[in-house]
């Protein structure tokens, strides 16, 4: 399995990125990486470290999509772009998959525009996975779409249900839609219409989930637009480490407190990783026709190494060609849009 | 300053709703209550304890609206229930202001049916504290209006900028809008139209914010519309909730794990008391013309007895006037929806 990372995306590019890949080739038979992006400034980066070089490729891109660059001009005018390229070398068939901590807009922008959308498929989506008390699920969409129609929502459902079988390998995912109140008369416009389309599939539709229910382990997958779906993990991400800082406070400004701090170390290492982004690491754009993944901006190079094996995965179980398959065989959802 | 209380609405009426009330007149000189509710149920839980009557006075209410009840229907054939008895207490004067734990939906109906909004109000809004690692900010709308147009936004920045003022005194609050960036061309077509109304009234208003923003102190006072804002709560709620489950897990399984927790004790305590929606009591409905309350459905007694000093504060500074004024004062937003 050959992946092209974007070498030049995040906020700790290109060290991180290529220290991620270097790990990634180092620990990992079935996967080796192209780094695309500035040749000179990544061969200074690999300057003394060991690895295979058939293993580890560089493809030269001398453009970079900066994240304060607006997509539609990026995309026209930096084709020489490390995202641009990198989508190019999955599209011509010389990588599987591709990577990116940069700029999720013009990542899903440009996926759309070269290898377009799984048959069927009207809108694609951002799909991530977010820790709960007990096991982890997909929360789609959460950036692609800030506008949604109802048909849409059904299509992340069909999506979400299959990345959620093929990936996390649980056999009939309980799909909820994320809204104000559990009763289908609770909702905005959106999901309620959203409600009726659903529960006329055959997916495991276990209805509306509310905002408290998303950290309980009560659904597998949950749905809604992605301005809401952005919100909710972003309220999230804000929120935990807000809460972090909050605690240190409490417990470093008691003399006891310290004490106890010092013995609960490992308990709270432990508990960042339950909640580490860093170990989900990748988020697929479901509905693209073909395996482009997106990575966080504040990516480590252990998110990366993990953002990389959730594309290998991806890429691996074609979870692209299974998704046109479910969209294709749901009569309600094509055509869509009237 | 007289205060109508719902006894039988919330998780826990009506045993707390009495024990709130009862230590709000023991302790507070300047608030009385009435209890509205079932007299004989009353009656039994203030059996034995010591409170001056004229000031913790009964209305007998023979109905409960039940948490399961749609709005419009329980509004119709309730017409003898402890929300509309309480309400119509402020209609006719008898009380200068009302506060519920039960259905927020049907205060909000009722108070809208009974007490009409404030001049030139389009859409009230619910208004809750929250709490970040500096000073707590106001969110709105929180769960009244799931559709909004740009226009009720707008007046949901007047109405959260006299509130802060009034009620926080703070004196040129720092309001924005909620999206998925801070750039203006960032967020969906509502909050995009939004933006460029706000940005011309005299209004502080400092742009977006973005979900991880809530929780840093950027903004005093945050605007969504309903959907949104009671999903960043809820999400907000539940996660802090599985936070500290999670982090109990991890302390308590190690063995040097117990005793830090132990220690640590104090330092969990006052990170609750910081973190706690009980201290914050009650979310006012703001644009209606009067003073009703909505506390939290899980409401301790705590929750009750801030939920009435919001009340008596929001009731003796006339907020719902000033809103009022600041709403006819600004010319975009009359007449509103067009």
């Amino acid at each position: 399995m050959l992946i092209a990372l974007d070498a030049m995306g995040g906020d700790y590019a290109p060290t991180i990125n290529i220290e991620g890949a270097l790990d990634t080739v180092n620990e990992q038979n079935d996967i080796n990486v192209i780094l695309v992006g500035n040749e000179p400034l990544i061969r200074q980066e690999l300057r003394g470290k060991r690895f295979d070089p058939d293993r580890l490729r560089i493809r030269h891109a001398s453009q970079v999509i900066e994240m304060h660059d607006a997509p539609s001009a990026a995309i026209r005018k930096k084709k020489d772009s490390s995202i641009r390229i990198g989508i190019d070398l999955v599209k011509a068939g010389e990588a599987d998959a591709f990577v990116s901590a940069g700029h999720s807009g013009v990542v899903m922008a440009t996926s759309l525009l070269l290898l377009g959308t799984s048959q069927g498929v009207d809108r694609p989506a951002i799909a991530t996975l977010m820790p709960t008390l007990k096991e982890p699920f997909i929360l789609l969409d959460v950036g692609a779409n800030v506008d949604c129609k109802p048909e849409n929502l059904l299509q992340f459902g069909l999506m979400g249900n299959t990345y959620c079988k093929l990936v996390l390998g649980r056999s009939e995912p309980k799909v909820a839609l994320l809204s104000i109140g559990e009763e289908d008369s609770k909702g905005n416009e959106l999901t309620k219409e959203a409600f009726k389309l659903l529960k006329n599939t055959s997916l495991n539709f276990i209805g509306n989930v509310e905002g408290k229910d998303l950290f309980t382990g009560k659904a597998d997958v949950i749905l809604c637009d992605g301005f809401i779906g952005n919100i909710a993990l972003k309220v999230s991400e804000g929120l935990a480490e807000a809460i972090l800082k909050m605690l240190k406070q409490e417990i470093t400004s008691g003399s006891a407190g310290r004490l106890g701090y010092l013995m609960l170390k490992p308990a709270f290492r432990n508990f960042k990783k339950r909640t580490d982004y860093d170990e989900y690491g990748g988020a697929p754009l479901l509905g693209i026709n073909g395996a482009s993944i997106i990575s966080h901006g504040r990516s480590t190079s252990k998110a990366i190494k993990n953002a990389l094996r959730v594309a290998e995965d991806f890429s691996r179980k074609r979870v692209y060609e299974a998704i046109a398959q479910a969209i294709v065989s749901t009569p309600a959802t094509s055509p869509v849009g009237h």
